[in-house]
C-alpha cells in the first residue's frame, strides 16, 4: 500500500529521450514516459486497455503512441482513438494519464486523484539545475521496500559505522544526538558536529586547515523526499551562528519511488557551491556519494533478507530512532487518511444514487 | 484448472527416440513418455507411487521401467511389478496410465477419463507426413498461460503489428474484420483479403506477379489445436470461388499443451504443397513461422508480465476479440460440464454405497 | 516446524576461523558463529534487535560484536552493551544467544530452552578426531527439506540403485531385510549381506582375497544424527559372530541440520582405521562418500521438485519403508510433545500472573 496523493518522482529527464517510449513502474503500476513533439511529458499507464500489452513497446505516432499488439492508438491524454477494423471506438476504451511536471531535471508525477494534483506542492530542488551550483545525475535500483530505506536516511547515526571511509567520518559524529522537528508532512533532522574531522569525501576535494564544524539540517517529506543543507566549515568561524566562511556547502536531493512493495526507485543528486568550475571535483563528490549508497545497499539488502526470515520480527525502538519512528508514524496516518477519504467518497456515490 | 477430458499433444515423434525415457510435464503432471519394443507409446505419470521420485532418470528393463531410487520396477500399464525385498505387492501399488495415440509425427496422450479417450475425436493433421507437403517440426516453450497464446491466435488482426516484417503484410489485413463462426468444440475464423500484396515470407519462396488475394481460413477447436487453410494466388484468378490456380498454399497444425498454469508447450508446422522438392524453400517458410512466434512470445511475455502486475486488470473488449471470447467461453463451458460430471460421479458413489 | 530440544552440528570447527564472523541459517533462525579470545565459540542471533542488520556483516571487538548499521555493540551473551549517543541502554536490548559444545571437530548448537541443553546427550563422535581413525570433513547444502535426506539414509536398499558404481554392489544388498529396532529417540538398522561382492568403493582401497561379508549397522536419532557402524570382512570370517580380522571397518558419522523448510546442511565424515598413515587412500574413501552423496542429491532434488508438482500426492507404504516410517513417527511425536509444553508453560505462566 502507497500514497497515492503525492508527487514521486518519475524519471531524470534525460532519461526520457525526445523520440523514445520509456518505461517504468511506479506503486506497482506500468507507467510509459514520453515527450510531445512540443517536449512536455505525458505518462500514461503502460498497459493497453485491450489486451493489457505494453504501450511502451509501441510505436509513437505524432503525439499519440500506438499499440503494436493488435494496433489500437492513444492520444496523449489515453484515450483510444484509433482501432483496427472498427469505426465506433467505445467511449470506455481508455488507459489512465498521469499528470506530470518537469522541473529542476527532475520530471514528477502524481498517480493518484488527478483534480487534487498542485504543482505547488512539489518540493524545491532547485539546486539540481542553478548554475551557481553543480552535480550529476545518480540513480540506484534497490530490492528492499522504500521504507527500509527511509529509515536509513532518517539516522545518520549510522554514517560512521556504514561509512567509515566514504561519507563517515570519527564516531563522535554518532554520539551527537540530532535534534528532531516535526514539520508539514514530514520531519526535520538539525545536526551539528562541532571541532571534528572533515569526512573523508570532503577532505578529498578540498583542504582544511585542522577540524571543522559540520552540519547536517534536512527535511523528510512524504512521500519520501530528502532535502539537504550539509556542510563544513573551519572550526569555531561561526557557521552554526549563520555565517559561512570558506565553507564547503551541499544542497542534497534525494527521492525515494516505490516501484513495488519488494523494490524501489532512488533519485538523488548532490549539488555544492564550490569549486563548480571544476568537473573533476563534482565527479568526485558524486562518486563518494555513490560508493556510500552501495554501502548502504548492502547492509539495507541484508537487512531484508534477515527481515524476510521471520515477518514477525520487531524491532527495538533506541534514542536514535526518533526521526524515522515520527516519519513512519506520518506515512501510516496520511495512508489512514486517503483510505478513509476512498471510503468516503464511495458512500457519497451511493448515497447520489439512493 | 485445464480440461481434462481431451487429446493433447504430448511430443513430436522423433523427441521420444527408440530407448531412451522422455519427461514432460503436462497439465501440471509430470508425465513419462517411451516406447515399448514394438515402437508403441507408453504415457506414466513420471511419479514413482512409493516416494514421488521420477521415473525418467529410471531405467528401461524390456517394456518395463524401474525406479531408481528404491528399485520399484513398473509395466508399461503402470503396475508395479516387483520390490526388493518383498514378494507380495501391494495391489495399489502403481502409477496412472494415459492413452495416448501416434499420428502424422504427433503423440498425442489423453489426461483424463481413459474410459472416454476415443482416437477418432483427434483431429486431422495428416499434412505434417503427406507426402505431396513440406514441413519442418516446431517447438517453442513459452512462459505464460496457455490462454494468452490462444487469444494471439484467434486474432490475427495482430499480423500487421508484431509481424510487420514476417508474417505481416499491410496494414488493409488488419482492416478487414474475419468471418467468425461456432463449430462443434470451437470457432472457424475466415478472413479473405483482395487484391494486398504479398506478406515477405511468401515474397521470399515465390514470384508473384502483382496483387495476392490472400485467405486465412482456420477452425481453432479445444483443448487448443489450430489447423489452417491458408495461401495467396494472384490477384482476380478466383481463389474466394474455389479455384486455386498459382496459388501458395499452407496447412498450418498448432497444438497449445499447457505444461502449469504459467507456461506451455507450443508444437506446430506449416506444410506447404509446393517447391517440396526444396529443401531450402521448406527451412525458409519454417524460419518464418518461428521468427514470427518469436515476436509473438516477446509481445504475449510482455503482456504476461504486465498482467501480473494487476490481478484485477480487466480487459475491455473490442470488435476484433469475437473470435477469442466465443473461444474463451467454449473453454469455460467445458471446464464446468467437467467439474459437474465429476461431482455428479461423486454422488453416484456415495449412493451406491448407502 | 523443526524439534527445538535438540542438538544441532552447526558448523565443522574449521569454518569458525579465530578472527572471524561466521553465518548460517539454521532451523529458520540466522545465528552468528565467532570464537572468543579463549577460542571458546559463541552464538547468537544473527539479527540486530535494533532494525535487524545482520551482525555477521559486523566488526569484532574484544569477545563483542558490533553491528555496523547504527553501532550497537553486543557482548558474547547477547547483551547490548552500548549504543551511541544513548547512555542508558534498555535493558530488553538484546540478541538471543545460543548454547554452543565444541566437540571433535563438530560444533553443536542448542536452538531450544538454553535451560534444557545438556552436553552429556550429544551423541559420541569421537572417530571423527581419534588418531586410530582417519577422514576427511564433507559438507554438502541441499535444496530440499531434511526429512527426505532422513527417508534416503534410513532406507540403504537404495544403494544397488542410485550408487551402482560407487556405495552400491550388487543388488542382492537390496535384498536383504534389515533388522528395525527402535532405540531412544530414533531407530538402529542392522544388515548383514553374507558372502557378497565388496562395493567398488572398497574394491579400490583394499584387495578383498573373494566374496565378504557385508554389514551395516547405524543409529538415527533425533533430530537427524546417523553413526554408522559398517564394513566388510572375507567371507566366513566370523564377522557376524564378533571377530573382525582383516576387516575394513568404517563409523560414518552424519548431520542433517535444516537451514529452511526447503533446503538443507549436510555434515558428513567416513572414518576408517586401516591405513590411516596413507592420506591418499583416506581421499579415495571421502571422494567415493561424496561421489555417492551427490548421486543421492540428484535424486532427492528431483522427488522434491515432482512432490512440490503436487502437495496432494500420498506417499505409498512399502515393506522397505520400516525404518523411515518409525523414524517420522518420532519427528511427529516430539514435535507434538514440544507444542504441548509450550502450551502448558504458556498456561502456567497466566495462573501464575491470576
Amino acid at each position: 500500500m502507497f500514497i497515492a496523493n503525492a508527487w514521486y518522482v518519475a524519471a531524470w529527464s534525460h532519461e526520457v529521450a525526445p523520440d523514445a517510449l520509456f518505461s517504468r513502474v511506479i506503486t506497482g503500476v506500468p507507467v510509459l514516459l514520453y515527450r510531445k513533439d512540443d517536449g512536455s511529458t505525458v505518462a500514461l499507464e503502460d498497459r493497453c486497455c485491450h489486451r493489457g500489452a505494453p504501450l511502451s513497446v509501441g510505436r509513437r505516432e505524432g503525439d499519440c503512441v500506438r499499440c503494436m499488439y493488435h494496433g489500437l492508438k492513444f492520444d496523449s491524454a489515453g484515450a483510444c482513438v484509433e482501432a483496427p477494423s472498427q469505426q465506433r471506438i467505445p467511449p470506455r476504451a481508455k488507459v489512465k494519464s498521469y499528470p506530470t511536471v518537469e522541473r529542476h531535471r527532475w520530471i514528477w508525477i502524481w498517480m493518484g486523484d488527478p483534480a487534487l494534483a498542485n504543482p505547488d506542492a512539489i518540493p524545491d530542488t532547485h539546486w539540481l539545475d542553478d548554475p551557481a551550483w553543480s552535480s550529476l545525475p545518480g540513480y540506484i535500483h534497490y530490492h528492499v521496500n522504500y521504507l527500509l530505506i527511509c529509515d536509513n536516511l532518517l539516522d545518520f547515526s549510522h554514517l560512521p559505522f556504514v561509512h567509515p571511509t566514504t561519507l563517515g567520518g570519527s564516531e563522535d559524529y554518532a554520539n551527537v544526538q540530532p535534534k528532531v522537528e516535526r514539520i508539514e508532512n514530514g520531519v526535520r533532522i538539525t545536526r551539528w558536529v562541532m571541532g571534528t574531522d572533515a569526512p573523508p569525501f570532503a577532505a578529498a576535494v578540498k583542504q582544511w586547515p585542522g577540524k571543522v564544524d559540520r552540519w547536517n539540517i534536512y527535511d523528510f517529506t512524504l512521500p519520501a523526499i530528502l532535502r539537504m543543507d550539509s556542510g563544513m566549515a573551519p572550526a569555531g568561524t561561526g557557521a552554526r551562528e549563520g555565517t559561512r566562511v570558506d565553507a564547503a556547502e551541499f544542497r542534497g536531493c534525494q527521492a525515494l519511488t516505490p516501484e513495488t512493495e519488494n523494490s524501489t526507485h532512488y533519485f538523488f543528486g548532490h549539488p555544492h557551491n564550490f569549486a563548480i568550475d571544476q568537473p573533476d571535483i563534482t565527479r568526485s563528490i558524486h562518486q563518494s556519494v555513490v560508493d556510500a549508497f552501495d554501502e548502504d545497499r548492502e547492509i539495507i539488502t541484508a537487512q531484508q533478507k534477515n527481515l524476510a526470515l521471520d515477518p514477525d520480527f520487531e524491532m527495538s525502538p533506541f534514542g536514535i530512532d526518533s526521526a524515522l519512528s515520527q516519519f513512519r508514524w506520518a506515512v501510516k496516518e496520511r495512508l489512514e487518511n486517503e483510505r478513509h477519504a476512498r471510503q468516503e467518497s464511495v458512500q457519497e456515490a451511493l448515497h447520489d444514487q439512493g
